[in-house]
């Protein structure tokens, strides 16, 4: 039997609270699985006296997270505490610069400084593992860093944000809006009273990031991702979309393209009969498709303290039993540069919906607007005929380039006939 | 620079083609991600002559595989042979009595003697790697084995056979009977000349043998798998199925119970929307349910040369980074020999359809047969009229034992009014 790793644990929310729960309640099965024990040498918090449910006598208490990093007995440090920059980095940084090994659920700051963390880790020989960081429970970063390692991998996308998943699911549940279930969620604890960070893409935008780096090989460059949230879906939109034979989700999608890296993340319509479509509620889900394996897909619960302890834990227990693999798939100093495709490149298909005035002419206009900037018409609904107000008419384009799209979409909110601004959601059909 | 790691391949048909291929297309990328390459030293197949689109020029020629076990210079070998014995089982003993690293994809094999193989192997501290063994392509022994290893595991369930899946959407999909879908399977390549063992479940038997080893840390246990596979699947029962909002797929399902280990491969009746349910055609669904975790599901393509390859080089590559876990998920000499669960003991929702002739009374000697084994009835359906013919009758039921199931439908069958064998498929609701 070898002895004990020893780990120190910043930042005891609920996520710290749930990987001291499974260590405790599993420490047999660790233990058996491993052929070692893990043992919570140091813990880390701000407030020593609040009850976290969890026994922590025995463990070394520092107010100083970073000063723990620096001091604590620990082969390996687990840091928890979250935020791109601040008290999180510097106990990662402490920790690599010491010879520890790193376990972090932290996505702000790996999308920020993954490569340079790889580096680091890597210079110094200790593991750099992050499984918690994206689609929670899902050991999707082990799947396309070690289980489809041997496959040239052409696009990963995902469900990569269980809020606004939530929330688009309940909205076509319930036939409700985005600011009644957001407040509904609010209220349930499925979203945050800032929920900017969640249903305007941002957090998805950083896991897509990491994610895009693993599965290519490449530096995470999260600025290189156009975001765009969920905030102008509608439920009308969702009826339609299922009108049309489509589910719309907030996907995150990487994929290699003739101008470079594509990194995206907004609402998509996909084809109600794709399993993707049915991961629905709090669910995640990432598809990675590769040459040889074709279609691979991941899902599982993407948050809460159950998932996130899973992948932490999981990824203590390969640093126990001496597992290791490059942070993002290939040695840290080989990470490419990868250009980033600009948007306005994008190909795909497109939904629109305008609001119009209901009167002769009308399409005539808009079909103009889309032939002058050469979009190919698939489908066109015009259902309400209302003589007062606005009504609604959808249309689906062909394959077109996003940049004629929004041209052509700027030309369609100048005509007088269209009462408010053109509502443009992409449509993934190849999957 | 590590010295590239040398291996031998037993077996030269599709999967052995498509190891080679893969190795060969992605010599850089492998050596990229593992620091070291992977050369085919030496291959075996029966025909030295046959054209097999890979060349195998500069690796040593064996006719006789066992042989190249026990001579070739290798650190690894891979057995892509098949068959539970034969020459298979010698490869793989010969390859670990002499402490080479053994890669497999033969379930059949692992299904009777993987504890015995996982024992060699541990005693002579090499690696037995069978990714490619189930479900093809997915990476799902490492993501229980490694991925989720730590959560205790409740259940493991999927669909592990292509060909019957293939099978099932066919007929719901085209309105067709199960022969003429199977002799189109069979046209195409998707079934074999002799489908049994895909259609009556011994593949997806073997498959979940496995994995249960692998989700419970116990002993592989083949001869405790209940079997049944989908010959008896008619057209109307799909389009029933339909009808009270189920799919009808091929499950192999294993779970702790207190009666011990449930092992079962058999026609299931899931929820519509669940999303295994929308696994369809040729790819292959694994549930893992973990305390921690939550349910987790993965899925991709079951079979064919290129998922298989992705497999077997990930776990070469696995090897050539010296990453190793126990081959079923504890050390072998820890395996639990679990008692098995008995079917009779098994409780769940049944689907019941019979064919019966229509008149007054039949109803209720029915539902008398039922009551007399306190099996409570969740629903009836009996559309048709016809004085003439037997018309069906279609039943659900509530959750009941397996062995009062079984004797109402031996007193049903008897019935006079009853004039076919009463079908049942059990219906998994908690999902």
């Amino acid at each position: 039997m070898s002895p004990p790793l020893k780990i120190a644990v910043a930042g005891l929310g609920t996520v710290g609270a749930g990987v001291l729960t499974l260590l405790n309640r599993h420490a047999e099965l660790i233990e058996r699985r491993c052929g070692r024990r893990i043992v919570v040498a140091a813990v880390s918090a701000r407030d020593r006296r609040r009850d976290r449910g969890v026994d922590v006598s025995g463990m070394r208490w520092y107010d100083d997270a970073a000063a723990m990093a620096s001091e604590a007995e620990a082969e390996a440090v687990v840091e928890l505490i979250g935020g791109a920059d601040g008290v999180a980095r510097e106990v990662c940084e402490k920790a690599i610069a010491r010879g520890r090994h790193l376990v972090t659920a932290n996505k702000a700051l790996l999308a920020i400084h993954g490569a340079a963390l790889a580096r680091a880790a890597e210079s110094r020989s200790v593991a750099l593992a992050f499984e918690a960081a994206v689609a929670g429970g899902i050991p999707i970063i082990k799947a396309l860093r070690e289980g489809l390692a041997a496959n040239r991998l052409s696009r990963v996308y995902g469900i990569l944000n269980g809020t606004s998943n939530y929330i688009l699911t309940a909205m076509r549940e319930s036939r409700r809006g985005f600011s009644e279930v957001l407040a509904e969620a609010q209220k349930l604890g499925y979203a945050e009273a800032d929920p900017g960070f969640d249903v305007d893409g941002i957090d998805a935008a950083h896991k897509l990031a990491i994610l895009a780096s693993v599965a290519f090989g490449c530096e995470v460059n999260f600025s290189g991702v156009y975001v765009e949230g969920i905030r102008h879906v509608s439920l009308s939109d969702i009826e339609y979309a299922a009108e049309l034979g489509y589910r719309i989700k907030l996907l995150g999608t990487a994929r290699m393209t003739r101008h470079g890296l594509e990194q995206r993340v907004h609402p998509c319509m996909v084809p109600a009969e794709a399993p993707i479509a049915h991961v629905e509620g709090v669910f995640n889900a990432v598809v990675a498709e590769g040459d040889f394996v074709g279609t691979t897909m991941f899902q599982g619960r993407g948050a809460g303290a159950g998932p996130t302890a899973s992948a932490v834990v999981a990824d203590l227990m390969d640093i126990a039993c001496g597992r290791q693999s490059p942070a993002f798939s290939v040695p840290a100093t080989a990470l490419a540069v990868l250009p980033s495709a600009p948007m306005a490149r994008h190909r795909g298909a497109y939904y629109v919906r305008l609001m119009v005035v209901d009167r002769p002419g009308v399409i005539a206009e808009i079909t103009a607007a889309l032939r002058d900037e050469q979009v190919s018409l698939e489908s066109m609904l015009q259902r309400g005929r209302n003589p007062v107000d606005a009504v609604p008419v959808v249309l689906t384009t062909h394959e077109t380039e996003e940049e004629q799209m929004i041209r052509a979409l700027a030309a369609i909110a100048k005509l007088g006939s269209v009462r408010e601004p053109p509502r443009m959601i992409r449509i993934i059909e190849e999957l």
